[in-house]
């Protein structure tokens, strides 16, 4: 059943024991909302936790692992964060599996999963719904919390430059400003710091990088005894299927990632003017129409062949 | 004599054939200003023109050069905008030094060399102020007028990532997107998109970088040879030296630029453990405590061993 942020608030009103789940793959945004939604929630006296992620890095792990069920914790409540489909949910949260009472998100492709769903796909991150959720909690915004969910605002709309940033994207961020958050220290950590490993990631995919069809496609190529030498974890290969594209004038960038199975993963990134998902798909892979990826069953040299066909013929059939 | 926005907004409605100028080495917030301070009034009614920069990049041309002064006009009214002193007047403003109106800028170190001054350090951005006055001076805020002011206050906060991005800030950025900017399009053109020359200088970084006291001390170097077969301009060396900084650990990142004229120009970034300034001065230079550089009248590496030797001492100093 949908709810809207008046009926969200009055369900975790009335609920005693409440759980809260993040997503696979944890990012600012479901550990943000989590750990926000929790410091609320306990503020005004609920009992509150965060089930384990096993999947957390060291990056967002102070948000939820202080608040790790203690043992015994039976939850009378179940809430899902940032989540669009319970195939989303971690390994420890299979048994909530059609058992989520309420489900906070934004993602539009969400399947209303819980008893009851409020979902806004006008919001560039899930945390911007909490953060309307937790003002109608009528829990007080304090600097831990605001930063909670500054972080998963400033994390899922890179820092409001892309487009799903709204004016009350920034209405948000504002408010969690004036809540004491130090967003110049988050964002350094968060958006200018590159781990040693991550660099070595990029210095691979800059010295890699190859121009054709006079700069409208880019490829970069990632050997996994690379890989493994600079020790790159989740964190930092976050995103970097994108360092192809930004380079003016690419319309096609196109990662190929040697796997550890000996196959070679794809990840395209388009521009306004090509369609990545179609491009993959002529490889067997597919996605949305900016990011997509195949898999090829065949080593670098081959898979750089046959992507880079598919590539120049999507170029030549839209240029 | 200082004014509030309120002065500004009488001074300017009072005012007749108005100048505005921009500072040398134009950027985003200089152009910003004054391309939304001359619409806003030619918008009520006033002839207003923007004076000529030299310097000014493509990027930032379509923001004041359709505005240049029409053959004949006669200034009645000069404004500056974002311009500390009047030593960073463009060439083209030498005659209108000491001859300023009305000054509207946010640099705490502003001389006050205004007839008039609003002078706002709490401002991330000029562009800020400049929507407070136009807001005084009752203007609409049409989108392209937000798109100037968008410029303005995205670029001189790291897209609102830096530590003097307020409340304020955010509000502001709220009102353009709400005016019908489209800040996700202007945002990859201006931090998502590297020109060609901008990534071949990234690359040379990424190369030559070298990592010295486990990792807490990054030096680049950027031979001319490089930099003049990449074509690099202003805008593409813009920030270069604040690589170093950006990789995890590092705590003093230095940037060694080879001149024309045979000199090497030092450019240190420090985190908050470090005094870039007490480092370049032991070097004859001088800046910001995490900001700062020095020239030497030597080759690379005797530069090379120079600024190492005074980082290194300073490392174990602090260290």
């Amino acid at each position: 059943m949908t709810v809207d942020v008046a009926g969200a608030a009055a369900a975790l009103l009335a609920a005693e024991d409440i759980l809260i789940l993040t997503h696979r793959r944890p990012d600012g945004d479901t550990t943000g909302c989590a750990g926000a939604l929790c410091r609320a929630l306990r503020q005004i006296g609920k009992t509150a936790y965060i089930l384990d992620n096993p999947d957390i890095t060291p990056r967002y792990a102070p948000l939820i692992v202080p608040y790790a069920p203690s043992e015994g914790f039976v939850p009378g409540f179940i809430v899902s964060t940032d989540i669009a489909e319970e195939k989303l949910f971690p390994d420890t949260a299979e048994a909530y599996k059609g058992k989520v009472d309420l489900v906070i998100d934004h993602h539009g492709s969400n399947t209303g999963f819980g008893a009851q769903d409020l979902v806004r796909p006008d919001a560039g991150a899930c945390a911007e719904v909490l953060y309307d959720v937790i003002v109608a909690l009528g829990a007080k915004l304090t600097t831990e919390i605001a930063m909670c969910i500054y972080i998963g605002v400033s994390t899922d709309t890179g820092c409001f430059k892309f487009s799903n940033t709204t004016a009350h994207t920034h209405a948000v961020a504002a408010a969690c400003l004036t809540a004491g958050v130090d967003g110049g220290e988050i964002n350094r950590a968060l958006f200018e710091t590159k781990s040693r490993p991550r660099f070595e990631m990029e210095r691979i995919v800059f010295d890699t990088m190859e121009f054709y069809e006079d700069g409208a496609i880019a490829l970069a190529l990632l050997w996994r005894a690379d890989i493994d030498r600079t020790g790159a974890d989740m964190d930092d290969l976050d995103s970097i299927a994108s360092l192809t594209r930004q380079v003016e004038g690419v319309q096609i960038g196109i990662t190929l990632t040697e796997n550890r199975a000996g196959t070679v993963k794809a990840s395209v990134r388009t521009t306004k003017e090509m369609d990545a998902a179609a491009l993959c798909k002529k490889c067997g892979g597919g996605g949305h129409i900016r990011a997509a990826g195949a898999t090829f069953d065949c080593g670098m040299e081959q898979a750089k062949a046959a992507i880079l066909r598919a590539a120049r013929e999507q170029f030549h059939a839209v240029g």
